[in-house]
Protein backbone atom coordinates (compact mmCIF):
# COMPACT_ATOMS: atom_id res chain seq x y z
CA UNK A 1 0.00 0.00 0.00
CA UNK A 2 2.87 2.30 -0.78
CA UNK A 3 3.30 5.03 -3.51
CA UNK A 4 6.65 5.87 -4.95
CA UNK A 5 7.39 8.71 -7.37
CA UNK A 6 10.04 9.73 -8.76
CA UNK A 7 11.00 11.88 -11.85
CA UNK A 8 12.06 10.73 -15.26
CA UNK A 9 15.21 11.55 -16.71
CA UNK A 10 15.59 15.15 -18.40
CA UNK A 11 14.08 15.55 -21.63
CA UNK A 12 15.34 17.36 -24.77
CA UNK A 13 13.60 20.60 -25.61
CA UNK A 14 10.28 19.92 -26.91
CA UNK A 15 9.70 21.88 -29.88
CA UNK A 16 6.60 21.95 -32.27
CA UNK A 17 6.02 18.21 -33.67
CA UNK A 18 7.80 16.74 -31.34
CA UNK A 19 6.58 12.99 -30.48
CA UNK A 20 6.25 13.57 -26.47
CA UNK A 21 5.30 9.87 -26.32
CA UNK A 22 8.79 8.64 -27.92
CA UNK A 23 10.64 11.33 -25.84
CA UNK A 24 9.65 10.01 -22.73
CA UNK A 25 9.46 6.45 -23.72
CA UNK A 26 13.17 7.03 -24.67
CA UNK A 27 14.65 8.31 -21.44
CA UNK A 28 12.89 6.33 -19.73
CA UNK A 29 14.14 2.73 -20.95
CA UNK A 30 17.88 4.78 -20.45
CA UNK A 31 16.89 5.03 -16.81
CA UNK A 32 16.95 2.01 -14.18
CA UNK A 33 13.29 1.93 -12.83
CA UNK A 34 11.70 0.39 -15.80
CA UNK A 35 7.92 0.74 -16.29
CA UNK A 36 5.24 -1.54 -14.27
CA UNK A 37 1.03 -2.23 -15.16
CA UNK A 38 -0.62 0.99 -13.98
CA UNK A 39 2.18 3.66 -13.69
CA UNK A 40 0.71 6.61 -13.62
CA UNK A 41 2.88 9.48 -15.84
CA UNK A 42 2.20 12.94 -15.10
CA UNK A 43 3.58 15.24 -17.39
CA UNK A 44 3.41 18.73 -17.48
CA UNK A 45 1.57 20.74 -19.58
CA UNK A 46 4.07 22.84 -20.79
CA UNK A 47 5.78 20.23 -22.80
CA UNK A 48 2.62 18.76 -24.51
CA UNK A 49 1.77 22.54 -25.59
CA UNK A 50 5.18 23.29 -27.12
CA UNK A 51 4.88 19.80 -29.24
CA UNK A 52 0.90 20.35 -29.91
CA UNK A 53 1.67 24.10 -31.05
CA UNK A 54 -0.50 25.54 -28.74
CA UNK A 55 2.25 28.39 -28.20
CA UNK A 56 1.31 31.96 -29.73
CA UNK A 57 4.19 34.71 -31.45
CA UNK A 58 3.55 37.58 -29.55
CA UNK A 59 4.81 39.76 -32.31
CA UNK A 60 1.96 38.59 -34.26
CA UNK A 61 -0.81 39.67 -31.69
CA UNK A 62 -2.59 43.05 -31.73
CA UNK A 63 -3.60 43.97 -28.46
CA UNK A 64 -7.81 45.21 -28.16
CA UNK A 65 -8.38 48.25 -26.27
CA UNK A 66 -9.09 46.32 -22.90
CA UNK A 67 -6.00 44.53 -22.96
CA UNK A 68 -3.70 47.68 -23.44
CA UNK A 69 -5.64 49.13 -20.71
CA UNK A 70 -5.38 46.44 -18.00
CA UNK A 71 -1.62 45.78 -19.31
CA UNK A 72 -1.32 49.66 -18.58
CA UNK A 73 -2.52 48.86 -15.47
CA UNK A 74 -1.03 46.28 -13.93
CA UNK A 75 2.68 46.78 -15.85
CA UNK A 76 1.77 43.13 -17.77
CA UNK A 77 2.60 42.64 -21.98
CA UNK A 78 -0.49 44.35 -23.39
CA UNK A 79 0.00 41.14 -26.44
CA UNK A 80 0.28 38.77 -23.29
CA UNK A 81 -2.97 39.79 -21.54
CA UNK A 82 -4.87 39.50 -25.36
CA UNK A 83 -3.63 36.39 -25.31
CA UNK A 84 -5.01 35.57 -21.78
CA UNK A 85 -8.68 37.24 -23.07
CA UNK A 86 -8.83 35.24 -25.94
CA UNK A 87 -8.14 32.13 -24.55
CA UNK A 88 -11.18 33.06 -21.83
CA UNK A 89 -14.67 32.08 -22.27
CA UNK A 90 -15.98 34.62 -19.52
CA UNK A 91 -13.52 36.58 -16.35
CA UNK A 92 -13.81 35.52 -13.39
CA UNK A 93 -11.95 38.84 -11.21
CA UNK A 94 -9.94 41.12 -12.63
CA UNK A 95 -9.01 43.17 -9.74
CA UNK A 96 -5.70 44.03 -8.02
CA UNK A 97 -3.40 43.15 -10.52
CA UNK A 98 -4.91 39.29 -10.91
CA UNK A 99 -6.78 38.02 -13.97
CA UNK A 100 -8.97 34.78 -13.16
CA UNK A 101 -10.83 33.61 -15.79
CA UNK A 102 -12.56 30.46 -17.17
CA UNK A 103 -10.89 29.06 -20.13
CA UNK A 104 -13.11 27.30 -23.24
CA UNK A 105 -12.36 23.97 -21.71
CA UNK A 106 -13.67 25.24 -18.04
CA UNK A 107 -11.09 25.71 -16.17
CA UNK A 108 -10.88 28.55 -13.77
CA UNK A 109 -7.26 29.84 -13.32
CA UNK A 110 -5.02 32.91 -13.55
CA UNK A 111 -4.34 34.38 -16.97
CA UNK A 112 -6.41 31.47 -18.43
CA UNK A 113 -3.19 29.24 -18.17
CA UNK A 114 -1.06 31.53 -20.68
CA UNK A 115 2.34 31.23 -19.82
CA UNK A 116 5.76 32.73 -21.00
CA UNK A 117 7.79 30.63 -18.27
CA UNK A 118 10.10 28.10 -19.99
CA UNK A 119 8.76 29.49 -23.58
CA UNK A 120 11.63 31.52 -25.91
CA UNK A 121 11.39 35.03 -25.34
CA UNK A 122 8.44 36.61 -27.81
CA UNK A 123 6.07 33.76 -27.31
CA UNK A 124 3.58 32.31 -24.91
CA UNK A 125 2.27 28.73 -24.46
CA UNK A 126 -1.32 28.53 -24.46
CA UNK A 127 -2.72 25.35 -22.72
CA UNK A 128 -3.44 22.35 -25.31
CA UNK A 129 -6.65 22.37 -27.17
CA UNK A 130 -7.80 18.92 -25.81
CA UNK A 131 -5.71 17.49 -22.91
CA UNK A 132 -7.94 14.98 -22.17
CA UNK A 133 -7.05 14.08 -25.88
CA UNK A 134 -3.57 15.08 -25.40
CA UNK A 135 -3.48 12.56 -22.20
CA UNK A 136 -5.18 9.33 -24.26
CA UNK A 137 -2.73 9.83 -27.20
CA UNK A 138 0.10 9.96 -24.51
CA UNK A 139 -1.15 7.17 -22.86
CA UNK A 140 -1.58 5.11 -26.20
CA UNK A 141 2.14 5.73 -27.44
CA UNK A 142 3.47 4.66 -23.14
CA UNK A 143 1.03 2.00 -23.19
CA UNK A 144 2.56 0.32 -26.30
CA UNK A 145 6.24 1.30 -26.10
CA UNK A 146 6.42 -0.31 -22.51
CA UNK A 147 3.91 -3.40 -23.49
CA UNK A 148 1.60 -2.79 -20.53
CA UNK A 149 -1.24 -0.53 -19.82
CA UNK A 150 -0.11 3.11 -18.16
CA UNK A 151 -2.61 6.31 -17.15
CA UNK A 152 -1.42 9.44 -17.66
CA UNK A 153 -2.15 12.92 -16.18
CA UNK A 154 -1.28 15.81 -18.24
CA UNK A 155 -0.60 18.88 -15.31
CA UNK A 156 -0.35 22.26 -14.73
CA UNK A 157 0.20 24.00 -12.05
CA UNK A 158 -3.56 26.27 -10.48
CA UNK A 159 -3.46 28.62 -7.62
CA UNK A 160 -6.28 28.51 -5.59
CA UNK A 161 -9.24 30.71 -3.89
CA UNK A 162 -8.66 31.58 -0.05
CA UNK A 163 -5.58 29.40 -0.04
CA UNK A 164 -2.10 30.65 -0.48
CA UNK A 165 0.41 29.25 -3.00
CA UNK A 166 -0.21 26.63 -6.27
CA UNK A 167 -0.65 23.30 -6.40
CA UNK A 168 -0.25 20.43 -9.15
CA UNK A 169 -3.95 19.81 -10.72
CA UNK A 170 -5.14 17.04 -13.46
CA UNK A 171 -6.15 18.79 -16.47
CA UNK A 172 -5.92 15.89 -18.83
CA UNK A 173 -6.73 11.66 -17.38
CA UNK A 174 -6.32 9.20 -19.36
CA UNK A 175 -6.38 5.51 -18.14
CA UNK A 176 -7.50 6.77 -14.62
CA UNK A 177 -10.29 7.47 -12.33
CA UNK A 178 -10.03 10.98 -11.46
CA UNK A 179 -12.64 10.72 -8.79
CA UNK A 180 -13.39 8.45 -5.97
CA UNK A 181 -16.95 8.65 -4.84
CA UNK A 182 -17.24 7.06 -1.04
CA UNK A 183 -21.20 8.38 -0.69
CA UNK A 184 -22.86 5.14 0.63
CA UNK A 185 -20.07 3.49 2.03
CA UNK A 186 -20.20 3.37 6.10
CA UNK A 187 -17.88 4.76 8.46
CA UNK A 188 -16.55 3.19 11.30
CA UNK A 189 -19.37 3.62 13.30
CA UNK A 190 -21.60 1.87 10.51
CA UNK A 191 -23.08 5.39 9.34
CA UNK A 192 -22.62 6.26 5.49
CA UNK A 193 -20.45 8.70 4.64
CA UNK A 194 -22.16 11.99 3.13
CA UNK A 195 -19.91 13.76 0.41
CA UNK A 196 -16.78 12.39 0.63
CA UNK A 197 -15.37 12.60 -3.31
CA UNK A 198 -11.62 12.78 -3.75
CA UNK A 199 -10.33 14.25 -6.52
CA UNK A 200 -7.60 11.21 -6.66
CA UNK A 201 -6.14 12.83 -10.37
CA UNK A 202 -5.35 16.11 -8.52
CA UNK A 203 -3.51 14.85 -5.48
CA UNK A 204 -1.53 12.41 -7.98
CA UNK A 205 -0.81 15.58 -10.10
CA UNK A 206 0.17 17.51 -6.63
CA UNK A 207 2.13 14.57 -5.54
CA UNK A 208 4.21 14.60 -8.77
CA UNK A 209 5.37 17.91 -8.62
CA UNK A 210 7.33 17.85 -5.54
CA UNK A 211 9.15 15.50 -7.78
CA UNK A 212 9.14 17.14 -10.28
CA UNK A 213 10.23 20.79 -8.46
CA UNK A 214 13.63 18.56 -6.95
CA UNK A 215 14.17 17.60 -10.10
CA UNK A 216 14.46 20.91 -12.52
CA UNK A 217 14.51 20.27 -16.51
CA UNK A 218 12.40 17.00 -15.29
CA UNK A 219 8.68 17.56 -16.64
CA UNK A 220 7.50 14.18 -16.34
CA UNK A 221 7.38 12.80 -13.00
CA UNK A 222 6.05 8.46 -12.60
CA UNK A 223 3.35 7.44 -9.54
CA UNK A 224 4.08 4.08 -9.00
CA UNK A 225 1.49 2.07 -6.26
CA UNK A 226 -1.83 3.28 -8.05
CA UNK A 227 -2.59 0.77 -10.05
CA UNK A 228 -5.83 -0.59 -8.38
CA UNK A 229 -7.39 2.58 -9.91
CA UNK A 230 -6.89 2.20 -13.39
CA UNK A 231 -9.90 2.90 -14.95
CA UNK A 232 -12.34 5.07 -17.71
CA UNK A 233 -12.63 8.60 -16.87
CA UNK A 234 -10.72 11.82 -17.81
CA UNK A 235 -10.19 15.00 -16.43
CA UNK A 236 -13.19 17.07 -17.53
CA UNK A 237 -14.67 15.02 -14.87
CA UNK A 238 -12.59 17.19 -12.33
CA UNK A 239 -14.28 20.49 -13.65
CA UNK A 240 -17.16 21.52 -11.66
CA UNK A 241 -19.58 22.95 -14.43
CA UNK A 242 -20.52 26.70 -14.08
CA UNK A 243 -24.46 25.88 -12.61
CA UNK A 244 -23.08 23.77 -9.68
CA UNK A 245 -20.62 26.28 -9.02
CA UNK A 246 -20.54 29.13 -6.32
CA UNK A 247 -17.44 31.05 -7.17
CA UNK A 248 -18.12 32.26 -10.78
CA UNK B 1 14.91 12.54 -5.84
CA UNK B 2 11.90 9.98 -5.20
CA UNK B 3 9.28 10.28 -2.87
CA UNK B 4 8.17 7.53 -1.05
CA UNK B 5 4.21 7.37 1.02
CA UNK B 6 3.54 4.74 3.12
CA UNK B 7 0.89 4.77 5.74
CA UNK B 8 1.21 3.65 9.40
CA UNK B 9 -0.21 0.50 10.58
CA UNK B 10 -3.64 1.16 12.41
CA UNK B 11 -4.23 2.88 15.78
CA UNK B 12 -6.20 1.95 18.58
CA UNK B 13 -9.49 4.06 19.10
CA UNK B 14 -8.04 7.78 19.61
CA UNK B 15 -10.16 9.19 22.99
CA UNK B 16 -10.38 12.46 24.79
CA UNK B 17 -6.73 13.14 26.11
CA UNK B 18 -5.04 10.38 24.18
CA UNK B 19 -1.31 11.12 23.84
CA UNK B 20 -1.75 11.01 19.57
CA UNK B 21 2.10 11.03 19.34
CA UNK B 22 2.68 8.10 21.53
CA UNK B 23 0.20 6.26 19.62
CA UNK B 24 1.81 6.90 16.41
CA UNK B 25 5.32 6.39 17.89
CA UNK B 26 4.14 2.95 19.47
CA UNK B 27 1.95 1.62 15.81
CA UNK B 28 5.57 2.40 13.82
CA UNK B 29 8.15 0.90 16.48
CA UNK B 30 6.11 -1.71 15.74
CA UNK B 31 6.50 -1.94 11.89
CA UNK B 32 9.61 -2.71 9.63
CA UNK B 33 10.19 1.18 8.26
CA UNK B 34 11.46 2.70 10.83
CA UNK B 35 11.92 6.36 10.81
CA UNK B 36 14.40 8.55 8.99
CA UNK B 37 15.77 12.40 9.54
CA UNK B 38 13.19 14.82 7.56
CA UNK B 39 10.10 12.06 7.45
CA UNK B 40 7.34 13.86 6.88
CA UNK B 41 4.04 12.41 9.38
CA UNK B 42 0.73 13.33 7.94
CA UNK B 43 -1.75 12.54 10.35
CA UNK B 44 -5.61 13.09 10.32
CA UNK B 45 -6.97 16.25 12.02
CA UNK B 46 -9.87 14.29 12.95
CA UNK B 47 -7.92 11.70 15.37
CA UNK B 48 -6.48 15.08 16.75
CA UNK B 49 -9.51 16.61 16.97
CA UNK B 50 -10.35 13.50 19.24
CA UNK B 51 -7.47 13.57 21.02
CA UNK B 52 -7.97 17.30 21.93
CA UNK B 53 -11.44 16.96 23.32
CA UNK B 54 -12.61 19.03 20.14
CA UNK B 55 -15.80 17.09 19.72
CA UNK B 56 -19.32 18.43 20.37
CA UNK B 57 -21.82 16.42 21.88
CA UNK B 58 -25.13 17.41 20.14
CA UNK B 59 -27.50 16.78 23.22
CA UNK B 60 -26.25 20.03 24.65
CA UNK B 61 -26.73 21.72 21.68
CA UNK B 62 -29.66 24.25 21.25
CA UNK B 63 -30.28 25.10 17.60
CA UNK B 64 -30.95 28.69 16.64
CA UNK B 65 -33.29 30.25 14.46
CA UNK B 66 -30.99 30.54 10.92
CA UNK B 67 -29.84 26.96 12.18
CA UNK B 68 -32.97 25.36 12.71
CA UNK B 69 -33.79 27.26 9.60
CA UNK B 70 -31.48 26.03 7.27
CA UNK B 71 -31.59 22.59 8.88
CA UNK B 72 -35.08 22.16 8.24
CA UNK B 73 -34.55 23.33 4.35
CA UNK B 74 -31.85 21.17 3.85
CA UNK B 75 -32.32 17.99 5.81
CA UNK B 76 -29.13 18.48 7.74
CA UNK B 77 -29.51 18.18 11.78
CA UNK B 78 -30.00 21.40 13.37
CA UNK B 79 -27.72 21.07 15.65
CA UNK B 80 -25.14 20.41 13.56
CA UNK B 81 -25.92 23.24 11.61
CA UNK B 82 -25.30 25.43 15.21
CA UNK B 83 -22.56 23.88 15.93
CA UNK B 84 -20.92 24.65 12.13
CA UNK B 85 -22.51 28.88 12.70
CA UNK B 86 -20.56 28.54 15.99
CA UNK B 87 -16.96 27.29 14.25
CA UNK B 88 -18.04 30.38 11.84
CA UNK B 89 -16.68 33.83 11.98
CA UNK B 90 -17.99 34.95 8.79
CA UNK B 91 -20.46 32.63 6.22
CA UNK B 92 -18.75 32.73 2.65
CA UNK B 93 -21.91 30.96 1.04
CA UNK B 94 -24.99 29.60 2.06
CA UNK B 95 -26.35 28.61 -1.07
CA UNK B 96 -27.88 25.23 -2.69
CA UNK B 97 -27.78 23.02 0.52
CA UNK B 98 -24.01 24.09 0.67
CA UNK B 99 -22.76 25.95 3.90
CA UNK B 100 -19.21 27.29 2.96
CA UNK B 101 -17.30 29.18 6.13
CA UNK B 102 -14.50 30.71 7.06
CA UNK B 103 -13.61 29.29 10.70
CA UNK B 104 -11.81 31.06 13.47
CA UNK B 105 -8.71 30.00 11.92
CA UNK B 106 -9.54 31.60 8.29
CA UNK B 107 -9.83 28.17 6.82
CA UNK B 108 -12.46 28.54 4.36
CA UNK B 109 -14.52 25.23 3.69
CA UNK B 110 -17.69 23.66 3.66
CA UNK B 111 -19.67 23.17 7.33
CA UNK B 112 -16.38 24.79 9.24
CA UNK B 113 -14.81 21.84 9.05
CA UNK B 114 -17.73 20.40 11.41
CA UNK B 115 -17.69 16.65 10.76
CA UNK B 116 -20.04 13.58 11.82
CA UNK B 117 -18.05 10.59 9.76
CA UNK B 118 -16.08 8.39 12.02
CA UNK B 119 -16.77 9.56 15.40
CA UNK B 120 -19.79 8.35 17.88
CA UNK B 121 -22.95 8.63 17.09
CA UNK B 122 -24.62 11.83 18.86
CA UNK B 123 -21.14 13.85 18.61
CA UNK B 124 -19.61 15.73 16.01
CA UNK B 125 -15.87 16.86 15.57
CA UNK B 126 -14.42 20.03 15.20
CA UNK B 127 -11.49 21.51 14.01
CA UNK B 128 -8.23 21.62 16.73
CA UNK B 129 -8.52 24.89 18.18
CA UNK B 130 -4.33 25.58 16.90
CA UNK B 131 -3.44 23.35 14.24
CA UNK B 132 0.13 24.31 14.53
CA UNK B 133 0.09 24.17 17.89
CA UNK B 134 -1.49 20.63 17.72
CA UNK B 135 1.41 19.89 14.91
CA UNK B 136 4.10 21.42 17.01
CA UNK B 137 3.52 19.21 20.10
CA UNK B 138 3.45 16.06 17.62
CA UNK B 139 6.74 17.03 16.25
CA UNK B 140 8.26 17.56 19.27
CA UNK B 141 6.80 13.95 21.13
CA UNK B 142 8.09 12.07 17.35
CA UNK B 143 11.44 13.69 17.28
CA UNK B 144 12.04 13.06 20.65
CA UNK B 145 10.74 8.83 20.57
CA UNK B 146 12.48 8.21 17.19
CA UNK B 147 15.84 10.26 18.23
CA UNK B 148 15.51 12.80 14.80
CA UNK B 149 14.13 15.53 13.79
CA UNK B 150 10.87 15.21 11.80
CA UNK B 151 8.19 17.41 10.38
CA UNK B 152 4.18 17.07 10.81
CA UNK B 153 1.28 17.97 8.96
CA UNK B 154 -2.38 18.02 10.35
CA UNK B 155 -4.90 17.29 7.33
CA UNK B 156 -8.11 17.66 6.74
CA UNK B 157 -9.54 17.27 3.29
CA UNK B 158 -11.01 20.15 1.75
CA UNK B 159 -13.50 20.95 -1.10
CA UNK B 160 -12.46 23.26 -3.78
CA UNK B 161 -14.21 26.26 -5.69
CA UNK B 162 -14.48 25.69 -9.87
CA UNK B 163 -13.17 21.87 -9.06
CA UNK B 164 -14.83 18.59 -8.42
CA UNK B 165 -14.15 16.14 -5.77
CA UNK B 166 -11.96 17.36 -2.79
CA UNK B 167 -8.22 17.12 -1.38
CA UNK B 168 -6.53 16.99 1.41
CA UNK B 169 -4.79 19.94 2.45
CA UNK B 170 -2.17 21.15 5.13
CA UNK B 171 -4.09 23.09 8.63
CA UNK B 172 -1.31 22.52 10.98
CA UNK B 173 2.31 22.51 9.90
CA UNK B 174 5.44 21.90 11.90
CA UNK B 175 9.18 21.54 10.79
CA UNK B 176 8.67 21.85 7.30
CA UNK B 177 8.38 24.96 5.04
CA UNK B 178 5.06 25.60 3.87
CA UNK B 179 5.40 27.66 0.86
CA UNK B 180 8.32 27.31 -1.55
CA UNK B 181 8.58 30.94 -3.29
CA UNK B 182 10.86 30.49 -7.15
CA UNK B 183 9.83 34.11 -7.68
CA UNK B 184 13.34 35.90 -8.24
CA UNK B 185 14.49 32.24 -10.08
CA UNK B 186 15.21 32.06 -13.48
CA UNK B 187 13.52 30.11 -16.16
CA UNK B 188 15.67 27.76 -18.49
CA UNK B 189 16.04 30.73 -20.84
CA UNK B 190 17.20 33.07 -18.11
CA UNK B 191 14.09 35.57 -17.23
CA UNK B 192 12.82 35.71 -14.15
CA UNK B 193 9.48 33.06 -12.62
CA UNK B 194 7.13 35.44 -11.53
CA UNK B 195 4.36 34.10 -8.83
CA UNK B 196 5.23 30.90 -8.63
CA UNK B 197 4.62 30.10 -4.92
CA UNK B 198 4.52 26.52 -4.32
CA UNK B 199 1.85 24.83 -1.40
CA UNK B 200 4.36 22.21 -0.72
CA UNK B 201 2.53 21.40 2.81
CA UNK B 202 -0.73 20.96 0.40
CA UNK B 203 1.06 18.80 -1.90
CA UNK B 204 2.40 16.39 0.49
CA UNK B 205 -0.64 16.46 2.46
CA UNK B 206 -2.17 15.29 -1.06
CA UNK B 207 -0.08 12.36 -1.87
CA UNK B 208 -0.57 11.20 1.72
CA UNK B 209 -4.01 11.66 1.88
CA UNK B 210 -3.86 9.00 -1.46
CA UNK B 211 -2.24 6.59 0.79
CA UNK B 212 -4.32 6.70 3.86
CA UNK B 213 -7.27 6.63 1.63
CA UNK B 214 -5.65 3.21 -0.04
CA UNK B 215 -5.26 1.69 3.63
CA UNK B 216 -8.79 2.92 5.66
CA UNK B 217 -8.50 2.74 9.34
CA UNK B 218 -4.70 4.64 8.98
CA UNK B 219 -5.13 8.12 9.86
CA UNK B 220 -1.24 8.72 9.28
CA UNK B 221 1.03 8.54 6.36
CA UNK B 222 4.80 9.38 6.05
CA UNK B 223 6.37 10.92 3.22
CA UNK B 224 10.27 10.03 3.04
CA UNK B 225 12.03 12.04 0.52
CA UNK B 226 10.99 15.69 1.46
CA UNK B 227 13.79 16.47 3.79
CA UNK B 228 15.33 19.38 2.29
CA UNK B 229 12.43 21.23 3.01
CA UNK B 230 12.71 20.76 6.79
CA UNK B 231 12.37 24.49 8.22
CA UNK B 232 10.32 26.85 9.90
CA UNK B 233 7.07 28.12 9.19
CA UNK B 234 3.59 26.63 10.08
CA UNK B 235 -0.14 26.11 8.01
CA UNK B 236 -1.57 29.30 8.83
CA UNK B 237 0.91 30.93 6.37
CA UNK B 238 -1.15 28.98 3.92
CA UNK B 239 -4.27 30.72 4.68
CA UNK B 240 -4.39 33.80 2.50
CA UNK B 241 -5.91 36.67 4.20
CA UNK B 242 -8.96 37.87 3.76
CA UNK B 243 -7.72 41.20 2.36
CA UNK B 244 -5.87 39.40 -0.17
CA UNK B 245 -8.62 37.27 -1.33
CA UNK B 246 -11.09 37.82 -4.24
CA UNK B 247 -13.31 35.29 -3.35
CA UNK B 248 -15.08 36.09 -0.04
Amino acid sequence: MDLHIFGVPALPQVVRGADVGALIADVVRRGARGVEPGDVFVVAQKIVSKAEGAVVRLDEVVPSAIATRWGSETGKDPRVVEVILRESRRIVRMDRGILISETRHGFVCANAGVDASNVAPGFVTVLPDDPDASADRLRGALSAAFGCPVAVIVSDTFGRAWREGAVNVALGVSGLTPLLDYRGTADSHGRPLTSTVIALADELAAAAEIVTRKSAGTPVAIVRGAAEWAGDGHGRMLVRDASRDLFR
